[in-house]
């Protein structure tokens, strides 16, 4: 959060005719947009850039980073401003490049089971263009992010306990360097050996490395029978027991999501729902009608030996679509906890067999303080989320979240797990990138960056920790 | 195969002095373990390192490499020996640390489904220690070969198309850099977004940005059900459209193997089987006895389709071991067909709509050459692998061997395909790096290798091609 915003020098005269010259009023420097651009779904205090440059290609994204290379200008690449670590605050200024214009989906292979877009295109709107292909694309965070930005921060969601994190399931990217060379990483083969991973150097890299400016992803059949199912717990260990044992027993479940009591009541009133206001798992199973009724029987069986109360099933697809509505809208749901307040959203990831562990210590933790916090989360990965709700001007709150995230962060450490399971670090959690990785492998990813983005041009000050250079 | 091999001074003798006196015989110098160390499972040249180091731990392999660091000695780590693409050879002399007698288990995390092992510790090695568990770690390629090395190869094997490679089934890595400096990547959660993806970065680094000496890898619960089956078909393009049709269904085979009819024939005389000596497809189904049913139901309905004949069955535990066991002595059953040749094993991977293609442009090359060349592989992931037989001391064989290579990669590359799915770069393949990614793509390894290894110490003359650094 307090990081120090160092002054910097407005844009070169230059550099601004320049730039509106070649593009006109895609450049752009009116205080709204730059506004806009300067915040994200955090509360991480806003840092708007200087401007912001709606880009329409990958030659003009390079065209732009090689003028603010010359000018020396920091660059911010922002998808659809869902980031919820500071990751597309300007905090040292600087050109925002706006990559949400450049969303045509440049391919669908059907047969390979795979679609290349640029960096602009939203969840939604790829897996609007598969309608009617048998095909589907699974990663879903809780915002319509852009598929580069989902990239950048090497995203999930529900669906990763089952279909993996964007980690797994992007093939390829081209992506444009600081000095605004164009390079190509990876291929459409479902495997390779050859060379250094770029793909994944770059994915979860945040901007700091590279502006990835299109990328092809892979496709997965839709199955055949999909089922989702509600289910009360009279304790939260009791739900996360029932996690943890049908993950161990390898019962492939699509989706499996940990709502707390405090979440539920949320998004009854936020969604119109009408759930118990207990800790309540949110299921889906996906596979031949009878895998899937054989994977339900078997969790139900679970379920119902941990105190799990009957499930109530979702099989229409009217009814699984707004009950997975329902729950990605839960981070909104929660910002009405407390009207007038921000969230301040962190997440965490453990082996499972220490989730239940987490999970309580986290709940007694935030019986010690006095602002709302919700739990919940995708616990069949061991990961989940605390949404923090807070008034920014109150010092207490921040001191009360603030609290709360470290002991969070440290007790994860401590079990083998890590600060952000899909968040990614942006500005929030570079404190803790030398307790997690050590100062060594902190030391390399430095020296990488170094050798890939030499004057710190790359979104600066995010994912590094201040400190010397390697 | 023809980079030239330079003239490099011999050890220092201070630096042998200091190995003798604090490693004893760990530290070998005569000519037959150097020999044993200096080649592979491949027909590349062999060329014996300077001497061999038998490291027992992290720190040791830390020490030593600070001595080769303080003297300018090239160091390439050795597992079991098994790479193919020359990966092992000693091509500017120096020092081979052979991390075999790391072979600890150090944990296994059976709630968690995953394991940590020493880099020494083979497959079978860590298979044998989990029985009993109800887990299994499903990554084979062909040999016994280590974790840590399977891991710098970025291995896969026949079951990659349901449980993936070993970039998927890696979760964390324990390297000691070109400096001493020792880190640890990645941790035991599922999935993190903590920073840039070091793990990621070293598997299929081949040794040339770091030596892994431990690694935490991912078990899976062993299925309920797995049954294993033959199919024959008339010709290989049914096969191989049994394979497409069946991976764009999306059915979750565990593993789906094509055989060519040579192949056939080389295992019938090496493993004794009686198989019909036609193209076959080894089928391996996991999951409950109704999914395993289902799954064998539809593929065999589809294989049918396209003329192959009845599922010859093996459901009883030794008769799957016996089938898979044929599978993987395939390659050495195809040095069998030319007595005193040896091999030179290529593979490549397209995505899945060419690999019919692909197979049937390639076994059209096979017909115009007069050496035997057996094609079989991982078609489930668009993977497939050449043994093509040689007398290395024929001009003619040799020019043949290339040229049919030589066409296989840019077959593979013109179809959005890799120059190797498995088998990794080595020396063998690094004159497709720059066709395969671009000269700016491969310009950023470059980058990344001398920000890692500045004075290229590690493995030197591995992935990278000759010429300018970035």
């Amino acid at each position: 959060m307090n990081i120090p915003l160092p002054s910097h020098p407005p844009l070169a005269d230059d550099l601004v005719a320049i730039m509106k010259c070649r593009f006109g009023s895609r450049f752009a420097q009116g205080e709204s947009i730059r506004v806009q651009h300067g915040r994200d779904e955090s509360a991480h205090e806003p840092a708007p850039p200087d401007a912001v440059f709606f880009a329409g290609s990958t030659d003009e994204v390079a065209e732009v980073v090689r003028l603010c290379g010359q000018y020396r200008v920091p660059i911010i690449p922002y998808g659809a401003g869902s980031s919820v670590e500071g990751q597309v605050l300007a905090i040292h200024g600087g050109i925002s490049i706006d990559l949400s214009r450049m969303n045509r989906i440049l391919a669908i292979h059907g047969d390979d089971l795979d679609a290349t877009v640029a960096a602009g295109v939203t969840r939604l709107q790829l897996n609007a263009a598969l309608k009617g292909s048998g095909l589907f694309f699974p990663i879903d965070p809780g915002a319509d992010a852009s598929l580069g930005g989902m990239a950048a921060t090497r995203a999930s969601g529900t669906n990763a306990v089952r279909y993996g994190t964007m980690r797994d399931n992007v093939l390829a990217m081209t992506v444009v360097l600081a000095d605004g060379r164009i390079i190509k990483t990876g291929g459409r083969a479902r495997k390779s050996s050859a060379g250094y991973d770029l793909t994944r150097l770059l994915i979860g890299s945040e901007g700091t490395l590279g502006i990835i400016t299109e990328l092809t992803v892979r496709l997965h059949p839709i199955p055949e029978a999909m089922s989702a199912a509600v289910c009360a717990f009279p304790d939260i260990a009791a739900a996360v027991d029932t996690v943890i044992q049908s993950i161990q027993l390898g019962v492939p479940v699509a989706r499996i999501e940990l709502l707390d009591a405090l979440t539920i009541s949320a998004v009854n009133r936020h969604s119109h729902t009408t759930l118990r206001e207990l800790p309540t798992l949110f299921f889906e199973f996906h596979g031949s009608p009878a895998a899937v009724s054989e994977q339900a029987q078997i969790v139900q069986g679970i379920a119902s030996s941990f105190g799990g109360q009957e499930f109530a099933w979702a099989t229409r697809n009217e009814d699984r679509s707004r009950l997975w509505q329902a729950r990605h809208d839960a981070y909104f749901a929660c910002l009405q906890l407390k009207p007038g307040c921000r969230a301040f959203p962190t997440d965490v990831c453990v082996p499972i067999s220490r989730l239940a562990e987490c999970i309580q210590a986290t709940k007694d933790d935030i019986a010690r303080v006095s602002i709302p916090i919700a739990l919940f989360g995708h616990v069949g990965d061991g990961n989940f989320h605390l949404v923090v709700l807070v008034d920014p001007a109150s010092a207490s709150d921040m001191h009360e979240a603030e609290w709360i995230n470290e002991r969070l962060v440290e007790r994860a450490l401590a079990m083998s797990g890590t600060c952000t399971g899909e968040h990614g670090i942006g500005i929030g959690k570079t404190r803790f990138m030398v307790r997690e990785h050590g100062v060594e492998a902190v030391a390399v990813m430095r020296a990488i960056k170094a050798a890939l983005d030499p004057t710190n041009l790359l979104n600066p000050g995010k994912i590094l920790p201040p400190g010397a250079s390697s």
